[in-house]
């Protein structure tokens, strides 16, 4: 195991998918995201991605040249053009656009088109809880669950995240994926030969199946079953057909290296609550139901883990796996050094 | 069993809530919204409803006398205050207003504060599919369900509404509250003396329960496990943290007749698609998304069922029962006419 810094890990990550490819402004971009979901523990979209990354800048599913632009404007909303490079940058050029225009307008909407992986969805909030604003992110990802009643994978498992403000405290986090399990834990009962609970996943024929490779080969299935289809289909609906990004199932998977460039659409809102019923009756209410929350014995504040956590890596430093380590050194050229 | 036209039974209703004491606005309001959840068979949240709101509107609990009011305005964002009447002219004030705003900025974001049940979600947004906006709805309710790992009631089953216009269509509807099952499922199976499924609710004590009329006195639970709880903890915060109303276990039940004026929160967005990705490429990746679902034997497109029964109650008419009709009628002070 390698211990790094924070901003260590930050220079050694923006390097790698600099020495990939990617523009400095890109990779940084990237760099910071995924350092910060390392740092919070999410390490399934932290610095484990970098080799991918590398990848599909190399083989053009992401488009290395690529510099974000906003494509249209008007009050409040905006829609951003990442021209299919990795998402990060333009994510972070949606989230200081958003806060802006929630600033001037009381609420924002920022599309992201043609876009790409975007790791943690709520990590990309996180500019909008520092400054006092309430926020939303939706995006889809690569076809994994089917429509209600049908066989076929369509939807992606559609992250929501939400963000709210506290009053001197880190705010509060919210961050889920529509599927009813997440993928690692089939893959990782695949590979140990073990049986998934029925409900997770359909086989390849779209029957139920508790044969964890059959899954992987089927579809996943949404959470809560028509409840968590429809809000699969209303991100896909509101993180694509408003952006004009491609479906789930128009993108191909992340978890081969070969294939299209994804075009995947991401929505942020945000929200003042100075503009509703004003900053100081949103936190005192939201102080409110957090109490009323605490005193049910064995209730968590969600992103309080998260939070301490990053605290830690701030003073600890982020531990990753030798191999891994390696792997990013040599992408950064500095092979030679280990 | 009694067959009335649409707009008698508009004129019944509103009558029946104007001699119960609510303004002609108020009752008109309520009455549209009612009546058209009743056309598109949502039974729950239409008609049967108008008993309740009269004791309520006699009891104090809904305010006879009460004028919405904007209390805040900036931009895309505003805030109603519904001053504890009936839910249905400040929320039909609010999507007014949103249209507008999304119109101008947009994206609009429209609150409601002590408010009072808003019956079907998704009815509230149908101006905004005519309009050609993409529209979301969230309500809080009375307390129903425990945060997660508690066993206290604390959210209410917190509806989340979306709309997405087509082109030459009818919109595309979502609405779903964040419970396991319906509480009318739960009440029917202790009716008939019948288990519950494993998962829907806890009894008193916060123990997992088959046993129906034990959960009627313990809590539901939310759909899909944690991330539903996560899902009620959003609503919560977005429709009254926002909004300053009350969260779910400030407000008492509404299958009691006594108790407090609720003072619930709305939140509505509306989103224009024309200042994203176009009108014409929401339109047509809309289409396509839908003629992907469509392929998938099985695939039903929300909202259809609803539009299909509020098409046929255009021509036939609204069937409710003799004795729903009769306390109707004696509300609206025509006892004798029966």
């Amino acid at each position: 195991m390698a211990t790094l810094s924070i901003s260590e890990l930050n220079c050694l990550v923006t390097r790698a998918l600099e020495c990939s490819g990617a523009t400095p402004t890109a990779a940084g971009a990237a760099a910071r995201a995924l350092v910060s979901a390392e740092a919070q523990g999410l390490g399934s979209h932290g610095v484990s991605r970098v080799p991918q990354y590398a990848t599909f800048l190399g083989n053009g599913r992401s488009n290395r040249d690529a510099v974000p632009e906003i494509v249209r404007s008007k009050g409040g909303s905006c829609l951003i053009d990442a021209h299919s490079g990795m998402a990060y940058e333009a994510c972070a050029m949606a989230i200081n656009t958003v806060i802006a225009r929630a600033g001037e307008f009381g609420i924002g909407c920022v599309g992201v088109t043609n876009s790409n992986h975007f790791g943690a969805a709520a990590v990309h909030l996180e500019p909008l809880g520092q400054a006092g604003l309430v926020g939303l992110a939706f995006s889809n990802s690569p076809a994994a669950m089917p429509a209600w009643g049908g066989k076929t994978p369509l939807f992606g498992t559609n992250p929501i995240a939400a963000v709210f403000p506290r009053r001197d405290k880190a705010p509060l986090v919210i961050d889920l994926a529509l599927s009813e399990a997440a993928r690692g834990k089939i893959m990782l009962a695949a590979k140990e030969g073990k049986p998934i609970p029925l409900g997770w996943a359909l086989n390849k024929a779209g029957q139920p199946t508790t044969d964890a490779r059959a899954a992987l080969e089927g579809s996943m299935l949404p959470v809560g079953g028509v409840k968590g289809a429809m809000l699969a289909l209303t991100v896909e609906l509101l993180a694509c057909a408003l952006t004009g990004a491609a479906f789930g199932f128009e993108a191909d998977s992340f978890f081969v290296d070969t294939g299209n460039q994804p075009r995947l659409g991401q929505l942020f809102l945000a929200i003042d609550p100075g503009t509703l019923a004003g900053s100081d009756t949103y936190f005192s209410r939201t102080e409110r139901l957090i109490d009323m929350m605490l005193e049910d014995e064995g209730v968590r504040i969600p992103g309080e883990r998260r939070r301490d956590l990053a605290n830690a890596a701030v003073r600890n430093g982020i531990t990753i796996a030798d191999a891994l380590h390696v792997q990013i050194l040599r992408l950064a050229g500095e092979g030679a050094a280990v």
